[in-house]
């Protein structure tokens, strides 16, 4: 069975990574491409939509897609808890039969599991650090992921407490995020990287992720898709899709 | 409340390490220190029993503290599934009310953590190898750990398969234990690291545990000690204690 | 003043690189790019050659460019020493006035580092291991950069002797070049990396290089083609060409 | 023939190591082992003096070795720029028989090194970064090392200038010193490790050290105190003492 998918902000880069992506599985189909200009309607009928444009037009193609029915797969960045609240309140009022919302911060399948591994180990190590690498040009830091790393970092240390980093007034220890220290490098030669230090008594567990390519998005884009349309309410992360058997009640 | 504990092994390295442990935390207390020479009644009576001797003496002694209804921590190396298998044997003739064993290959809480994320990993990349760095006096290889890392690995990986590993065949390319390629270094100034690489398309995990020193050893062993009052059957791991939340069905 | 380039092999991967670069530098110019079918006579007229055919076809273009007075710099993989002994001895026979040859088997000036780095250390550690990790598609194991690595170490021990890698008849140990083990990584995610690890009592120094994408290869092209033409005689390696202040007598 | 050596600070840690380190060699002998209260006198007659005091008491035992004509090794911290210069000059007073000095700032060979080739590389780079690891105790940040390898790096970029950090202001981008970010770690289960990061045109090089006990001083310690009998003038860092064959302007 074909999968039609409605790609809003097909001439994007994520767009357009989309696009040659359905071109290439068998078992995906083209049901439109929307550019700035396209009506929402061209979403209608499809089995999945994919919204890939910017924070101002992903609510109004959300809101669209779920009051047509259309299952929705949102990998534009801004998605706050707050808007995301807003989301599962409009879904709630259409009713049972309301189709799924995915919102995927990131589609990196090797970035997403070593989030999730430095959360599951957070609670067992007296110090943890994460340091960052991107390419130079970028203009933030911490990363957005290095910050949600930190963040379930922390949530999943619970009654452990945060972790008592020394000296975290000192500038060169980095910029502390619930307690964890994030320290960013920007690099020529660099495209993504990402390590978490964990430390405990005579030893370090370290989880780190390398990014060499965009190509590194294809399978989480891929998986996302194929999932969707039988997927259920509204899901947050891509790891909820990768049946890691981690019991998780965020 | 205090536990109290027998140390068969009392002598050796870990024994030793134990008596220290038990000394220094308030809630443990030593029952017996047991040498080569010391009559095994002399764990009568304790809480829980730590067997850390040699794979000759050790299923003697796990036979008699289940014999006397003592459950007891297993850190004496050499017991393969068979041997386990006879140990479940003997316990379930004992009936209902029998002691717990616990069967702990490696106390280092990061290194077990390490081998339980590659398993999670295993089946979302298509390429992975272990590299793995002991001191130059060690003389064996690969591992116990990576041997161990890889078979799980393969395990879990289920329906997908064993990873392709290209020119396997070649001298540089390691030795493949399940079709997984570990790498053995042997060098000065290292104690033991290990790292499993899992690449996909763009982009690599790396899951590294690094060990400077035997107090790496001391948190997976006050675990171990601690929860085997009340722990249940026959248990193999410490991350069976480390309520990661992980179904497992090994 | 203007450098003018004569490019052969320009239809090849490494050709079409330099092309872009002489097209983008203000102080290069194409003088001409020379395909299969090219006759050798192209070259004449420029004041720098730059040769990235194929093993065959290398030495006739270097001969050629010799006896026409113009200098060229030889990328062309398969140059053993003996080769290079014959390119000498051709030249000397021209006289005092010959061209310059710079023979550069990477271009990669941080690979070239690396390995004169390497080199250096080699002599002060008890223990030298090499990891090198590529892409799943290279073919060959261990690369040709760790072997060149390993034999410039081995050569640098000088009387201290090879390593002494314990264990390497063990197949997890890699594989000798002059008594050093290297270790071959073939991985999706991976485009090119090599570590060199020297170990001694209680420390470990670590040289690492990678690559993120054949750009590495642009800062080595330019400055060749900048000094070729002032350069005198026969040239191995870039790291001739870095002023390290390094005293070298191979 | 035996080379006697007088320790100043005997009781000390790094004391004790020389101590037992001249007990060990066959061609070292102890000649006094100073405590506090020792009169200096108790250098008298020595081949070589080793000083690991503290800053304060450091400068009257190099300027009552000097006087007396034996030669001395210093591995007491706090020598800065400034204070050796009087040194220099107190030296000269004396003539032209005056013996040798070493500062010795690390005696960790590997460290050094690693000190050396980052200052050789770091003019070939757009980007540096440093970052180091040491065990959660260490309470001043960044560390002596890195400033220094820092300082040196920037030295030795000379006319091409310091390396453009960008967005240095913001927090996690760590502390600058000449213009390159170290970001500082301090985490149970390290000793000591540092890793300089060079970035360039789709590469980075990376320099990197670790240290897992106090032994990887012992090597360095023995060179200096068998190299200071016959070295002339005062020299600044054991890298003097390597024949790296490396011409330095320092």
């Amino acid at each position: 069975m074909t999968i039609r998918v409605a790609v809003a902000g097909a001439t994007g880069k994520m767009g357009k990574l989309a696009l040659r992506l359905i071109e290439e599985a068998p078992d995906l189909e083209l049901h439109a491409a929307l550019g700035r200009e396209t009506p929402l309607s061209a979403i209608d009928g499809a089995d999945v939509a994919f919204d890939v444009t910017h924070p101002a037009a992903s609510a109004d193609i959300v809101r669209h897609s779920l009051s047509i029915g259309v299952p929705i797969v949102v990998g534009t960045s801004g998605w706050s808890a707050p808007r995301i609240s807003e989301i599962e309140a409009f879904r709630r009022e259409l009713g049972e039969g309301a189709p799924a919302v995915l919102f995927v911060p990131n589609f990196s399948i090797g970035s997403v599991l070593g989030t999730a591994f430095a959360a599951l180990a957070a609670k067992f190590f007296d110090s943890i650090e994460i340091v960052e690498a991107h390419h130079a040009g970028k203009v933030d830091s911490p990363s957005g992921t290095a910050v949600r790393t930190a963040e379930l970092m922390t949530a999943a240390r619970g009654e452990r407490g945060p972790v008592a980093a020394p000296h975290a007034d000192q500038r060169a220890r980095g910029q502390l995020v619930g307690g964890i220290p994030i320290h960013s490098l920007r690099l020529s030669g660099v495209v993504a990287e990402q390590r978490v230090v964990l430390g405990g008594d005579g030893e370090t567990l370290t989880i780190a992720h390398s990014t060499v390519s965009p190509s590194s998005y294809e399978a989480g884009i891929l998986l996302a898709l194929r999932r969707a349309p039988e997927a259920e309410g509204v899901t947050v992360g891509l790891d909820a899709l990768l049946d890691l058997g981690i019991s998780s009640d965020r």
